[in-house]
């Protein structure tokens, strides 16, 4: 810096202001592609628009920086849910993990199948076994204790087929996505049927989203003392579920305003795309179609997980952008970039 | 612009730039005072050097921006809160509003007491008598109806004895504390134990505090269609009691961070002061005493709204900050600035 500052005149101090104040400008304009990861197409082509016309200030579609709100699915929309979600790994790991203290969860379904390996016949009970395998492996704990097993989960664990971490097998497509949102003043928020305390400890890290904009399904808690400690203890008993119509509440519980985008990838998010895009102004839904057997997995209609059926006829009624994952995406992971 | 860049000499715009910087640093190191409206004084002191602390990097006690969590509680310390919650205000009115459509009342508790004006013999029955009335005015619409009735209200209504609108009855001592807070990176919450869609529609422009920034009691919901319209409609159940023990836990489900500083004037906030000193490094936690006969209301110990007892022993046995409102406080209300 010295040295420029000496070689140079002061009148090319002078213009070299304007020259760096007309590149960052040229950056910004121009820029270079928000989205690489992305094939040129509809999909990505409806996403830069909808950024570029509620971001135009004096445009009838402009909506102010405090109101870009921007919602997000997790499962399947964020990261892979197949062959189930990823939360039901970390149960069943921590039902092995808590099986020495509970001896009568041997003779006890789900946990007996779970146990012997037979997940299968374990998940057979449907959503009520696996309501008590949640709570019997995410309660009982402080929060801080809970964070803590969470977090040392997804450093050590890994996917049984792709055999990487949970957390590297986040959709790259759809962190561009987040980045590029909020460079434009987005506040992106998670809105998930997972548990918002199992999302919270790395979804900061992994997305770029904070705590405080993680909303997801819930167990009661309570405040106590523990030898002069203020401590909360999970209870094992649901508090909110986060899913297809208690999204839109969710969202309203915590937010207070109705998104102006969200992104999902099965019915679940259907209330959420429907309360959406129902606002006045310019709206936009997303959902990420799972149409790439190869390299991620294909699945809709008749899906157990993920299932995408009312939401697809929505979408293409409600002209929301369908993404086809197989098309639309040069790479899935972070780590397949080159 | 014109004429300066005309008669400056290149060297002098060169220069310029540097005083304009200069006067920017002298202007945000030295500072006018950013609490105008307190006196000199401990309670004072404690605010500065406790923001001073957290926010000089390198120091043992600096907290990075994104954990610059600070809540605080509404009733009785960012706005009054006597002769009673003005939250009650608006139901009572509303219960005269809607009276017409609810003949019942005229004979049923608590609602004929209200109806002949007397408030008295109907807050009689207590928390029960007050959830009924609660229950009867904030719920059976769509959050946007409730939104828009709640504005409407603050509008028009006007407090008993000073005859100002209620939201002109804000601390302005506590409004430069959120204002020195946020300028100074901390994310500012209300954390009360007051309705979170009454406050919601007011908050930004009154204090600053955005909807997703604000915490309080909640009564349950459900998504529904409305002739292919989704809306939310507000049902007469109570969700969430945001109070007492309450107070940690609607923090931690909606911010998912423990504040490092908290504000409060009640043993309604004793166990949210507990939650935010208990945690690691530096923590700051104070109560408004109400001290102040003359130019608000005193009372602490013994009253029946806003009863500050064993936070006043908790405060003395954790070096809390105890603001004396008559003597360190210059000025109340914002419309008593000269």
């Amino acid at each position: 810096m010295k040295q420029v500052s000496i070689t140079l005149q002061k009148l090319n101090v002078f213009l070299l202001g304007f020259i760096v104040l007309g590149l960052a400008q040229l950056a910004s304009a121009q820029s270079l592609d928000p989205l690489p990861s992305w094939n040129e197409g509809q999909s990505k082509q409806s996403i830069i628009e909808f950024v570029a016309k509620v971001t135009k200030e004096g445009s009838a579609d402009f909506v102010p920086p405090a109101e870009r709100i921007a919602t997000f699915d997790n499962d399947g929309c964020l990261w892979s849910e197949q062959p189930m979600y990823f939360q039901l790994f970390f149960a069943i790991d921590r039902v092995k993990a808590l099986a020495p203290q509970h001896p009568e969860w041997q003779h006890t379904e789900p946990f007996a199948s779970l146990l012997k390996g037979d997940v299968k016949a374990a998940l057979a009970g449907g959503d009520k076994a696996i309501l008590e395998i949640i709570m019997a492996t995410h309660a009982g704990m402080s929060t801080e204790e809970f964070e803590q097993v969470a977090k040392d989960w997804l450093a050590s664990a890994k996917h049984p087929t792709t055999k990487k971490h949970y957390t590297e097998m986040v959709y790259q497509p759809m962190l561009e996505v987040l980045n590029y949102l909020r460079a434009n003043d987005f506040k992106t928020y998670i809105v998930s049927g997972g548990g918002i305390e199992f999302m919270r400890p790395w979804a900061e890290a992994v997305y770029g989203i904070p705590p405080e904009q993680v909303v997801g399904s819930s167990i009661k808690t309570r405040f106590e003392m523990r030898d002069g400690e203020p401590v909360i203890v999970r209870l094992p008993e649901l508090d909110f579920l986060n899913d297809k119509a208690g999204k839109p509440l969710g969202i309203h519980q915590h937010i207070g305003r109705r998104p102006i985008a969200s992104f999902g990838n099965s019915d679940g998010d259907l209330q959420m795309h429907q309360w959406t895009t129902s606002g006045e102004g310019a709206r936009f839904a997303l959902y990420v179609h799972h149409t790439d057997a190869e390299r991620e997995w294909a699945y809709d209609r008749d899906s157990h997980i993920g299932k995408l059926d009312k939401g697809l006829d929505a979408a293409q009624k409600g002209g929301w952008t369908v993404v086809d994952m197989k098309n639309d995406w040069k790479v899935i992971y972070p780590y397949q970039l080159k």
